[in-house]
Order: structure tokens, then C-alpha cells, then sequence
């Protein structure tokens, strides 16, 4: 997954390697556990170049421990096959080339059973190097095991939205899990809370791990807005398709409007209207959409085209961050094991976090003083910084350890698969 | 598989119904003894729009005895599954509308199970219905059956093609089975079998199954022509490469030239150079060339090319047929479990059967007189009847029971995943 | 243009370069009378990558006598341009590499006035080459300069269809003339002529020109046949369309339902329908469709599908030679200046030559004992021999000089701007 | 051309027709002026989905006074050929489904002439409308005129791009003017000016013209940065080169990297090296490189790998804008007739304006508060604010009187054919 990465900052002369155990652990034992329900044939799948195969994730971010972890530090080391660096590189050109990301689903081997025992392996190793890391590099271990768990953390939530995509091509509509249960209703009220002008701080402050895309820390003058307490629903969403809005070239942009004359484009993607119901294929299989839920799974394309039928615009990203910065962590995630945006109640400013990310006004670009990390992740995330819109605020398929205010996710205008949405900002 | 369907010729009185329904078993299993040896990973791949996934193969067979024999003929027979006939359908759009060819590999699911439980379900539908035929349709029964096993043995031929081509795909050069023996070799014996002019006959005659594209037993004027008495060997075509054969324009025809320039074409498919030697990707991993082994794996504009270069020309269907017409049934097939060509000895006519597909000069055209057969049926061999070429004789993977002179296999100019090669004619 | 090349047959003792001057003139000028009523903004133009500017077409045969003739044989003969052996060598790859096909629409430059000085100036060389030829080289001097008049006559045909494209592109419906008669009318009568089984020769016989693919003459053995007096016509083709012929999929080759579902095709090239009624725009701009006159521009898939609709299907290019063989030259040619095929009267066999191109069911093919001109010139033709079709008889834009009962034209199946129509048959 | 439009800010009461009378007539005289060099055979060609014929150029702008000047407010007013309004209809879809953009290239008519009488009859409209404006409507007029002039203003630099990519594309390499000099040399001096942290004032200000998308004025904060006194000079960037910029992965965004792999770029556009010389085709054919003329001709991907290996920073449009709030309107522009980027002299801040647009690291997104004009001219800026880098200055081909402090022009990031370099900036 092509997200940003640390910058190297001051650590505690204690590390907690035992903690860090657990965590990982933990982490990678989650991994695995949104596998479970999967047949080794599905996870071979690659439904469109930019999903990949569930086997291939699962081996990828063991790659990533193995390569900048085990191999640099664990002396002894041996990786089980050595053409698993070349198959599981993702885009790491300055380690080594990667082989084509639009063919890993060519790759029938190595098999489910191999790359769960390419897992073991990587995990023995990994606890043989926290069990006695040389102190010489015990500050870079630490920093790089943590990278190694907000990746695979990554990779969890892309697990989710291309197991989505995968079981929504096929016409049978098989359903991933068969025991989630429909999505909570809620209610349609919306306030507009307003925010006024002023010199505004934006990006990660603090100790704790940000991606370094997310630094450094600076100003931006921003002009007062208001912005909507919750996300646009369903229901919101339904008006739009029946005010003709996939219809109207005024309200879209000029490679929007071109964009959904060629792929036909009528809604968002996985809803289909079935004797004039229109239901959603989720990961439970075909299900009723719940009006009261956020809207999900549009294109920046289509929650701009959106906003201005509604007469208003995307907040930029750091109108969304001020926003955010001092809002509880509450939200639909990854560990509610839902798996689909839910309703909500109540005029409060909610669900800025969890549910379903949040494309903004902003491009992807670098943060003022911007600084990649040193060698090969470097490549982590800067090298992305041209054509793509900033998300924020994370899905209920995001770990919720893994999210924060000024956490910054990026994909192009076109793209849809990810559990995206939208909330409504003016100015004030 | 897009082959020609049987004519409606008279049968015999006595229908062995027993007899075939032992043949059924036979093929049946023999096309789950060729996927045995896959892990269920392997047969979800698609890894070209030529190529099925395995899986599908196991399923499409059985989709064309339920669809022929068992709804029309078996009352009460039930399919598992209302989708399989949408998903299993390969190209017969009478019948309804075929799942698009290009997305098999989207589909995960049925799963290799399910399939191997559809295969099943449609054999105990078989036994029923051979164990007692409806005797107002018992005629009709056998001539489907019968198509329908020679439609499966085709399909025998097509799995060991596309499990090639997958297992090739893959970077770690996996393979299929490892305890498939070497080529037998050869010597380089080539004889010239001369032909006299005269008016002969073509096409298939007598009682036995054949295709309708093999028919009507019709008569053509030959002129004198010459064949050799063997395929051209990989010996001989590292010759046409040394020579800078794929480097010379004036060797190939105008299309074949754009292709290999636009593909960067340099020797046959799954040919490799390591460290200065020719190998080859077979189903047994990678392997050294058998110089005189039969050449495989080319086009029509690389047969056609090495011709030319040879100063001779490819036989027409014709021509081959007259040549084969009183020769025994002795090559390389599928029973012989070599799955490999293999090289011969002696200056006979040899090897005109079995071991490699051999490109003739001859379009694929209907005869003086084709009739497709009726109704759905007829969509089988007719609508394939432009832009092809015929080859004779088939492979190391044909069933030997499957083969004769008359039968007439066809593939696009451009395709070299079956198991092709040449023999060389000239005017006498 | 691609076709096929002269054998290099005795020549008479006495060679009137006399008379080949004058025909010289005359062929050239026909060229320029084409292009006359032509802007130079016409003349850039390539409305498909098949289509080339007529500017290209003019420049292109003065470059074949000036390779093939001035170059050779005419000491001290200059090119007025080094670029021009690039620019507008068509395909001709032993020769040099040419300037890419799909690029000449890109090419502003030379001018038109400067393709028309280029003429002058080969035209001056030819006049000086023709006066005195060397004696060594008289008859090869002869033999090319016969190929390179035929040539030039191809690319008047050539002209005239390409020119009839970049005007139906364009919105404004602009007419190349307005001076062009409407087509006669005719009547609907057919009979079905039937023709013996027997040994036939097919292929060009004496000393007249013929191209190289025309021979040798051979021997060939046709069943017995039925040819309809008369192309099909608009009015029949009407009643195939009305008939949802364009919605059957099973009257059609799969490559051709494939083709036209892609394409949206629902008539002839040309067609459109205006407040109900059918118009064809032509060379005159938009005219209704003459019912009578024999329907024109549809590819091989259309012509075979309103075969297969007829209950008929196309004559194979041997029986159509059979047929035409002793038949008067007599029809619509370039030299009538309709420029449109027109409708006929009668019951009797009628125009087989001239009017519209006939689909044959043949695959363009070497005939046996086939031998390509020698050098460069040996591109001429038989490098095309693959995936072709054949057709016959000349149209409205064919020289009539040009044509002759063994003349082999070729087109692929999917191609349908050349003025190509069809004539049906049967088994006897 | 897609740019923005003019907002409707208040005017003088005294409207000055008779000096806009004057205005439009030097701006339109000032187009044709450009095209006079070319042929008619020039004017038709289309060398790239992106560039438009000169011809349509000439056409569209005078569609631009008919649609929104002429058709609305001179009563009578008939336009010569409805076919217009769908031709040379850019892309304003509220107005009407324009013509596909893509095959600009296919129309041969209307001509050259025709097009310049569409001129004459759209400037005599134009002369009678501003001779005496209906007073109701004088204001709009005057803004809609002053729109007017601006578009065509900027199609006089879309014409000289794409007169230079069109005949760049010619083997033969024609000069569009041979009367061009040599550009100016320079030297090679470099300052870095600094600019100190603080909240400044973007966008334009005051009453004179200005695009809709560089309002309103509003507030950011900047941090301290530092800027290069002059652009990257063909010389740099050859140090660039040969440090093998074109070859290193880890300068390069992966979109960027992607793109130059695929393209085989290795030098800016219109750079060919010939015996191991470096050449430039320019708008007066093949010319060496001068050392000291700003780099142009390169994508925004190149100016961000060229800025990395530079260690450096391309400069944000605000740090553009607030560098250039205060400096003349000095460079090179269309009026010095020189039409290529010349070198300049000394240390002081300059060639901020004119000689080639710099790409900034700034998407072009709206400015907060941003609103598009009313109706069809609403589409002018604001449909194109997505996927696009921002440029500023202005460049050689650039009119004068078009640039300032405030303008944004925006190209998506691969494009190259506009006169597009770069200037460095970093963190202070």
C-alpha cells in the first residue's frame, strides 16, 4: 500500500521490545484472521490492476519485516525462497525491481499454504531479533517494527475493500461473511458548526507515530467556514441520483463528466437497483441499502459533483483537521467488526473518525519543510504527491489504533473501492 | 472449446448404451486424473483471455451434457446452482447470454469442491439417463453423448495447454508434475515422399464420428507435391534463428512481421536462453531443448516463415490428408502420459499423428456443401470459419481416440499456446 | 495500395515504347483529374488509419516509378527530395523503412503544389527514359513500367474510396462533386444460373498483365453450383435489415457478431437514416439509396450473414472465375464517371464486372506452384496473403483496363470502405 | 483554450467602445498575423489529441463573439453555417454537445478561406454590435468583449505550441518562419533571494481583468523560503542529463517515472541529439541548444525531478505570486517577435515574466471562496480544477498585455508541448 513513513525522531531511552512483541502479535495475528473466512481460491484473485490477490498481502508485509528488519539486522537470517523479495517488493524500485503489480494475480504459487508458512517463518525470525536486539540498533529497530505495524495495519484495511471487490464481480454474490449483521439506522438531522479565521497549526505534533507526509507541523491561515456535523447518508445521496445529478454535465467536473460517460456510471459503485430497490453488494453478500448510512464507495469525482448540487464544496483538508483536532477518536473501525458504514443520531458533530474516509478539496502534495525517510522508504509515501486527493478521518475498516487527526490518505479522483464518502463544507 | 459438431448420420439399430456408458466414465475421470495434481490455486488462474482456469474447464464439460442431455432429456433433473448455466455457457448464444470469456479468472467461486461436487451431480444425472435412454429419443441421446465425450476429450488437450501456459506465467517456474521422463531423442532422418496429381478425395467417410466441419467427403484436384517425412525439428529451427531468421522481413508474411516486432518475438513460446543454452518451460519445469525432438509451441507466421527460409511451403489440408489417409494411428498422445513431443528415428513417414498439431497452408473454411447441425449444436465448428488456420494430425496431448485424418483443428494466425509445430511440402 | 506483382513472362521481341508513353500520360493524368476537384486542405487528410491523404496517394506512385525505373535505369537521375524515399515508400521493408502508415495525416508537408512539381519531375524523367530506353534493359523497362500503370490505376480506385471517407466525416456533409448523375434504377429480377460438376482452370492464362498472385493457371475441381444473375441489391439488403438481421447472432460468424456489437453497426457504411427514410452519402454528398443499384460498402461478415439469411451463400472465387470467365467486360467503370454502382435490367448473368467488388467465401491464398516477383517487387503481393479475404469483378472506381476475370482483389473481413457488395450462391 | 473567466466586478460608467473597437481589432488582426506563415495544407493538421488545428483555432475564437456577444445582442445577427456552432464549440456542454475533440484533425472543410471569411463576417457583426451597444446591456457587453479578447489572446499562444508541434512532427523538418534569430546567450550567474515567514495577500486585486479562478483575494500564511533569481537554463539542465537524471528512479514521482519509462523520454521535447550535438527543433526548424536560454519544453513530472536532484524545491504559486507582486512586467513576450526563450544577464530577480512558464509545486484547485462566472461561461476555468499543476509567468508566446503578478495557467502534469520550464526555490 502506498502510504507515507516516519521521520526519525527522538525516541525513549527505554524500549519496550516485550510490549512491542505483543503488539506485534497481535497485529499480525489480525492479519490473518480477516483471511480466515477466505478459500485458498479467492485469495488468488485480482479483480482490476489496482487489487491485489488477499494471498498477496499477506505475503507483501511479511516482506517488508524480512527486508527491513530481518535481513539488515537479524544476522543468520534466511529468507525461505529467494524469489519471494522479487514477487512481494510492491514499488520499491531502489531495493530492487518489482515484478508488475497488474499481474500478481498471475500467481497461482506460491500457495495459500506457503505463504502462511512464509509468515511463520518471517514471525520466528521477528521474534528472535525482539527477543535480543543489538543495542547498537535498538532505536532503528523500534522505529522500523513500528512502520512494519502501521503497514500491515494498511494492509488490513486494503485486505477488506479488495475482498469486497472481489466477491462483487462475481454474479453469483457470494457473501465474504454470513453472520455481520445489518448496518445500524440512524436519523437525518444535520447542523452546520462554524469555525472562524485564523492562523491555524496543521500536521502531526508529539511523540507518537505519524507517517512523515503528516509533518512537519506548520501554519496555514485558513478563511472561517462551516462545516456539516455529519456525513452526507444514503438517503441524501438518492436525491441527488434522482435530481438527475449523474445526468447534469454542470455540476461535475470536466474529467468526471468524462469519466462516468465511459464506464456508465450511475451510482456508487457496488449499488444496484433490483425491481427498483436499490441494494448494495457488501461483505455480507447483497443487502438493502440502510438510508440513514453514510454514503460510501464514491469517487472524488462524485463527492465534489455532489457537493455542488448541494451548494456547497469538500472542506479542505486542513479545515477538516482543525475540525478534527479536538474531537474524541469515536467511530465506527476495524475492531467493531461491523464492516459497513452505520447510522448515527443527534445534531453533534460525529462520525468524523471510522465509518467511511472523507474526500477533501486538497490535493496530495508535500506539507511545507516536507522530508522523506533516508534509503528505501523514502519511497514510502512522497513519491506519490502528484495527481491524488487527500481522505482523512479513516472507515470502519480501519484499525482504530491506526488513525488520527492529522493522519493524510491519498487516492486518485477516479478511484472508488476504498470506503469513501463524504461531508459538506461551506463558506461561513 | 469451439470445434464442429456431428452430423446426423444413421446410426445402428442396437445402441450399445452400456458400452458408453462405460466410455463416459473413462473420459470423465481422465479429465480429474489431469487436474489431480493441481492444488485448488491453480485452477482459478486465467492467464491470458485464450486461457480458462482449470476449474472452469471441469466445469464447462459438465454444463454441456446437463444443457444437451440431461434438461431436455432427463425429466426432473434439477441443475445445483441457476448460475452455472450464465457461467459454464462458453460461447452458445442461441442458447443464451455466454458470462463474458475474458473475466473467467474473476471467479473465485464455485470453488474447486463445489465443481468437483457439480461434476457429480451431473454424472449420477448420466447414469440415470443411460441406464434408461427414453427410447423415443435413444438415437439423439447417443449421437449428444457421443459429442459431448469427444467435446471433453477436447477439453483434456485445451487443460494441459492452459496449465502449460499458467504454470509459465509464474516466475518460480513451478511445475505441473516432476515425474514426467525426458523427451526421447532422435536422429535427423529426412525423407521426401512424393504425391502424384490427381483428383482425391477429402473430408471424413464411413460410419464413425466426425465433426460437421469434416464433412461432406467431397473431391479436389492435387497437383504433384512432395512432404517430408518427419515435423521440423528444434534443431532445425535453432538453425532458422541462428540465420537471423526473426531478423529478416522478407521471410515473413506482412502480419506476422508487425506481430513479432510488436511482441518482440525471438523463438517459440516458453523458450528460454540461460547462460547461453536454449531451454524450454514444459510441464515438468524448466528443461533443456530435445534437438530433435519436433518444434512446438509456434504460429502460423513462424511455421510459415521457417518455410519460406527452408525454401519450401506448408502443406495444404489437403495435401496432408491424402498423405495420411492409409497411415496407422502411431504418435505421442495422451495416453502415452509424456505430455511432451518426442523424437523419432528413420526415414518412413513418421510422426504425422500425435506428438505436434501441424500448420497447414489451409484457411478454415466450410467444405463444398457444410451444413452446420441443428439448433444450438450448430454454433459448435460454423461460426469459427474466418480468419483461422487448419491444422492436422494432433499432439502429445490429444486423446488417441480422439484423432483421425480427416479432423480438421483451426487456431487464429497469431496463437502458439497449443501444441504446434510444421511439416515442410513443396511442389514436386 | 497491396497487390499482387507480374511474373516475369517472355515479352514480344518488338516493344512499343511509343504506345507505352501515351498510356503513360493518359494514367497519369487520370490521377490528377481525380484529385482536381479537390481543396489542398482534402488532400492532408487521413480519416483512418487505413485511409491515406490523397496527397500521399499522388506522391506515392511517382515514388514507385522513380524506385523501380528512374533510379535503376536513368543515368543521372536526382530525386528532389532525400526525404521522399521514406516519406512515401508505403510497405516496402527490403527496400528501406517506411515512414509509418498511420502517421501520414501528420504530414502538412510537401505541399500538395510540391507533390504536384514532384510529378513533373518524375514524369520528366519517365518521358527521358521511355524515349530512349537502354536495350540491355528494354524488357524489364517494359515489365515495370506496365506494374507501375497498374499500380497507379489501384490507387486511382484507391483515391476515390479514400476521398469518399474524409468527406462522409465530416458533420457538414461537403460532396467531392456536384456534378455526378443520380444511378439508373433497374429491376429486381433474378435467376439462378447452375453451373457442372467438373475439373475447371482457374487462374490467369496468355501474355497479357496480370499480377503475380493470378498465377500459374491450375486445375481445380468444383462441385456443381448455382450463381444469382445479379448482386444482391439495396432493396434486398433492406428486407435482411428489417428482418433483424443485425440483431440474429445466429446468422452470424462469431468474429462478426463480435465486430459489429463493438462497432453498433446496423447498416452498410454510409447509411443513414433521415426522418425515416434510408440516404447514402456518396462522392455527390447525401442521396437516398437507389433500391436497385447493388449494395454497397458492407464487409465479408455482412455479405456472409445476409448469405447465410438468404438460405444462400458466397461463391467461392474459382466458381466466380468460372462464371466470368467467358464473359463480356461490361459494367460500371471508373471510365463512366457515375462513380456509383447502378441498378441493371434482365435475367441474364450481369454485372459481374464493374459496379460493386463481389465477396467470394475464399481466403486469399497462394495458388499452388505460387511464385513472388523477385525483389522488392516480391512484397507486391504475396506478403498479404493472410487472414484476407478475396474479392472480385471490379466496381464504379475501377479502370476498366484494370480489371479482368482472374484479377484477385483482397480486403479483410472487417474492412467494408472499399465499394465492395456481393452476389449469392448455392450448391446445384 | 480552458481557462477561467472574468468575474462581475463593477465598471467605470463611461464605457471606452471606440478604444475596445481599436483593441479587438489589433487582437484579432494580431491571430492572423500568426497563421500567415503557415499553408492551407498546415492549418488542417491535428498531431496530438491535444493540439487543434490553426484553423479551428481561427474558427473558434470568432465563435466565441458569436455565441456570447453577436447571438445575444445583435438582433439579426445570423451566423454563416449552423454546422458552426457544434464545430468550433470547445467544450462549453451547457451550451450545446460540442464536436469531439479528438477529431478536430478529420475536417477538411470548411477551409482555410472559408474560416477567414467567417472572420471578416464575425468582425463586421462585432463592428456594428460595438458601434452601437444597446445600453441595457453595455456592461456585460464590455465584460463579455474583454473575455473575448483575453480567450483569443491565449489561442494566439495555443497557436504557436501547436504550429510547433505540428511541424515538429515532420521528418523533413520545416521551418514555420526562417526570419526567427538566434535566441539571445546570457551568463550563468544564480542568487537565491530570500523572503521571510508571514501572512500575505494572493489573488488579484484591483479592477482591471482577471480570470475568475485568480479571485477572490484572500490570506495565507507562508514560511520563509528562498528562490532562484532566474530559471534552470538549458545548461543545468544538461548537467541534469548527463548526471543521468533521466535513468535514477528515486528522483522521480512514480507517476513521472511511470510515464518517461513508457515514453522512452530522456530529454525535454524537441530535443534531438545529432552527431553527439544537442539540437532544438524550433519554430525556425533545427537549432543548436543555447546554453544560457531557460530549459523548456519539459512536464511538470521533469521540473519535479530536475528541483530533486537539485536539491531543491520547485516554488508553491503563492511563493511565486508574492515574489512577483512587486516586479515589472519584463521578459520576453509575443510582441518581441522572438518566439523563443532568450538567455538573460546578472544576478538581480528576473525573467519572472515572459521566456517560459514555470511549473509550481501548486495543484489548481479553487481558491477559497471561488465562484465561477454565470451560465455557459462558467465552465470557462472552474470544470478543470482537478489533476492540473499550476505555471505562472507567462512565456515568449505569451501577449503582454495577457500576463500578470496573478494569472494561473495549469497543464496536467505530463504535458510538454507548451513553453513550459521551471525556477528553483527551498526552505529559508
Amino acid at each position: 500500500m502506498r502510504r507515507p513513513a516516519q521521520t526519525s525522531q527522538p525516541l525513549p531511552a527505554l524500549l519496550c521490545f516485550e510490549h512491542l512483541q505483543q503488539r506485534y502479535r497481535q497485529v499480525r495475528s489480525c492479519s490473518e484472521a480477516i483471511c480466515a473466512p477466505l478459500l485458498p481460491e479467492d485469495c488468488v484473485i485480482q479483480s482490476m490492476p489496482d487489487v491485489s490477490p488477499p494471498k498477496w498481502h499477506l505475503a507483501h508485509v511479511s516482506w517488508f519485516f524480512e527486508t527491513f528488519l530481518l535481513l539488515p539486522f537479524l544476522p543468520g537470517y534466511r529468507t525461505p525462497d529467494p524469489h519471494y523479495d522479487h514477487l512481494f517488493n510492491s514499488y520499491y524500485r531502489t531495493h530492487g525491481a518489482p515484478y508488475p503489480r497488474a499481474q500478481r494475480g498471475l500467481l497461482a504459487r506460491p500457495s495459500l499454504g506457503q505463504v502462511l508458512d512464509y509468515r511463520r517463518h518471517v514471525d520466528q525470525g521477528m521474534g528472535e531479533l525482539l527477543a535480543a536486539p543489538p543495542p547498537a540498533h535498538a532505536g532503528e529497530i523500534q522505529r522500523r517494527l513500528e512502520l512494519g505495524l502501521q503497514h500491515e495495519q494498511q494492509h488490513q484495511e486494503l485486505l477488506l475493500m479488495d475482498i469486497r471487490h472481489i466477491f462483487a464481480q462475481n454474479p453469483m454474490r457470494p457473501a465474504y461473511r454470513d453472520d455481520l449483521k445489518p448496518p445500524a439506522g440512524g436519523d437525518a438531522a444535520l447542523q452546520w458548526l462554524e469555525f472562524p479565521a485564523g492562523l491555524r497549526h496543521v500536521g502531526h505534533a508529539g511523540d507518537g507515530f505519524a507517517f512523515d507526509c503528516e509533518r512537519p507541523r506548520h501554519r496555514q491561515f485558513l478563511e472561517a467556514f462551516r462545516l456539516a456535523s455529519r456525513p452526507v447518508s444514503n438517503l441524501d445521496y438518492l436525491t441527488f441520483i434522482e435530481d438527475r445529478g449523474y445526468q447534469r454535465c454542470e455540476l461535475w467536473l470536466a474529467d468526471g463528466w468524462d469519466l462516468i460517460q465511459r464506464e456508465g456510471w450511475q451510482a456508487p459503485l457496488y449499488w444496484t437497483r433490483i425491481d427498483n430497490q436499490w441494494q448494495e453488494m457488501t461483505l455480507a453478500g447483497l443487502r438493502p441499502l440502510e438510508p440513514h448510512a453514510p454514503v460510501c464507495h464514491i469517487s472524488f469525482f462524485e463527492a465534489d459533483a455532489y457537493a455542488r448540487w448541494a451548494g456547497a464544496r469538500l472542506p479542505t483538508e486542513a479545515e477538516w483537521e482543525v475540525a478534527a483536532a479536538d474531537q474524541p477518536l469515536r467511530g465506527t473501525f476495524l475492531e467493531s467488526d461491523l464492516l459497513q458504514p452505520q447510522g448515527g443520531r443527534g445534531n453533534a458533530l460525529r462520525q468524523l473518525f471510522g465509518d467511511v474516509w472523507e474526500w477533501t478539496a486538497s490535493a496530495y502534495r508535500p506539507y511545507p519543510g516536507f522530508a522523506p525517510l533516508e534509503g528505501s522508504l523514502g519511497e514510502y509515501n512522497g513519491k506519490f504527491m502528484s495527481g491524488q486527493m487527500v481522505l482523512r478521518g479513516g472507515c470502519c475498516a480501519t484499525p482504530e489504533e491506526h488513525i488520527r487527526a492529522s493522519y493524510r490518505n491519498f487516492f486518485y479522483p477516479h478511484m472508488r473501492w476504498q470506503f469513501a464518502g463524504l461531508r459538506l463544507a461551506t463558506e461561513a
